[in-house]
């Protein structure tokens, strides 16, 4: 496969992963060209443990300084690729660290925190996730939250909620909405995956869906092919335009198996969640996203059928960069 | 008294206030010109409550925007004065708010903290307070924070620390610190003011003394006479030269005496600390200094001393201003 870094003048994004972050994990984003990665900080904490994971990523930083930066605006973003870094984005896959309190968006934003999800697979104090055996929409609360975020410029993400949630989400929105790491129900049938009225939803609002690799979101798992992959991405292209993908990888690399009852249990159940994709492991990445090192191999594959050149360039990024660069306009008062 | 609002192109910073704050409060500073204030945020809080505080001060902010602005950057008290506001500045009386955790040193600079003092009367993790039988200096962490302080761009303030305290942190500290809020101990004999050596200490490093309206650090308490502070200011000004003169003037406005309770005692006793200044009620505070539509009348007192216009605009927030604008130079990389 050949090293693109030197060629790729477009931006590649990666607008969802949760590592067990490490400098080789950090060198393999730089020998896969990968400019930007959303980061998750945080799932079921509370706010001060979020700050823990914050503080935890500053020494990150530190010590890595040849290889990433903290990212909070586009101008952050542009700096990094200049410099040959990745810039990283800090996002929060749960609205548990805003606890009941809606002053602490502000001050997550003010922190650096630039994704949030209105919920994680459970009811959240916003809205249902889509594990919920109902579903009642977004909350008072979380109607207020979309407000805030709305002002701030924090990317409201939908990759968890509830198909009642998301679309009351969207339309609750005054700014463009994204799932940031998901696939069409239709390729890979699972409530997880986006239907088809929350593609619609997204299209119409120019909201962005973020393709998923994690096998339990691929239609043949972990030995999805990746021509199968791309041939969805082709075909999800005439559903809601080429302009509205991206990826949203998922990627959770480096974990030790436990990380799933973490992500899934929190500490809202004593038990084991129940589980409807298997046992609690970490499913083998596909042959050909076994890490960062492997986004040129994706943009060839789109480009083997039959994406141009700019379309291809778009989905690994540059669809990314127009949405956040409208996202990341701040309106609020300084 | 005129009001002078219209005329002063100069700035005016008071740099220490608690007040209990409310919106006839706000209005009093612009009644009296003041530009600038550095409003205590926490005493004894840890980090989950000064948060707390923060988000207070954002409904203030967006209660009262045509009076206050949350500032963290010079341009930031430009654009107040140029608006017609007030620019308040976020500080920390104590570090407790940091915790035993150097990385929250940064993550409250990211919230707007600017000034922390290295301890409040007693023994910190950081150094000791004046009221310590024995000061032992500043501590291996205190070396530590000093030095992220300096990085940030963090003002120094060692109002209520010991003297070697005091002396230790000067000597390391590459930037100069600030005693926000004192008087010479020869006006007012009390360890909370400053011995000659803490003023020689702070001249020789361009460090800045502001001074105190607090009865407890007046000669004649709260009988003192606006001319007596102002020749005191004039034999300051020869002690270590005008321009590392400042107003910060501990107003403590609009409090129950129940405050004191909280400021002297925080949690640290279940009695009431040994009390050099009498009993715990809030002093009258002196005629000429009820709030802060009194600054005016300042700045005309110490022009009727014999300060030039431009030594009595430095006092009265010039000075403050210089300090601030190098002290704010951010130095660490982005």
């Amino acid at each position: 496969m050949p090293n693109l870094s030197s060629s790729q003048t477009t931006f590649t994004v990666d607008c969802l992963q949760f590592c067990n972050w490490s400098r080789s994990i950090f060198e393999e984003m730089r020998s896969g060209d990968v400019d930007v990665v959303h980061a998750t900080i945080a799932y079921h904490e509370n706010f001060r443990k979020t700050v823990d994971r914050i503080v935890a990523w500053d020494r990150r930083f530190a010590d890595h300084d040849d290889l990433i930066i903290k990212a909070s605006s586009i101008a952050d973003i542009e700096r990094a690729k200049a410099n040959g870094r990745t810039a990283i984005l800090f996002g929060l896959q749960n609205p548990s660290p805003i606890e009941a309190d809606l002053g602490l968006v502000s001050i997550l934003y003010d922190l650096g925190i630039r994704f949030m999800q209105i919920t994680y697979n459970n009811q959240s104090l916003l809205g249902a996730g889509w594990q919920e055996p109902e579903d009642s929409g977004l909350t008072k609360m979380g109607q207020l939250v979309v407000r805030e975020m709305n002002r701030l410029g924090m990317v409201i993400d939908l990759s968890h909620a509830g198909e009642r949630t998301v679309l009351d989400t969207i339309a609750a929105s005054e700014r463009p909405v994204a799932v940031t790491h998901a696939n069409p129900r239709w390729w890979r049938e699972t409530a997880r995956n986006v239907s088809d009225k929350i593609a619609a939803g997204l299209a119409e609002t120019d909201g962005m869906l973020g393709l998923s690799l994690y096998p339990h979101h691929l239609a043949g798992s972990s030995d999805c092919k990746l021509d199968n992959f791309c041939t969805m991405v082709a075909r999800l292209a005439e559903q809601i335009g080429p302009q509205r993908i991206g990826i949203g990888s998922d990627l959770c690399q480096g974990h030790e198996d436990s990380i799933i009852s973490w992500m899934r249990d929190g500490r809202w159940t004593f038990e084991s969640a129940a589980n409807p994709n298997g046992p609690a492991a970490l499913p083998r990445q596909p042959s050909w996203f076994q890490s960062n090192a492997d986004f040129p191999g994706i943009r060839a594959g789109l480009r083997r059928v039959g994406f141009s050149e700019p379309e291809a360039d778009g989905i690994m990024g540059e669809n990314w960069m127009r949405f956040l660069r409208q996202a990341f306009a701040n309106g609020r008062p300084q």
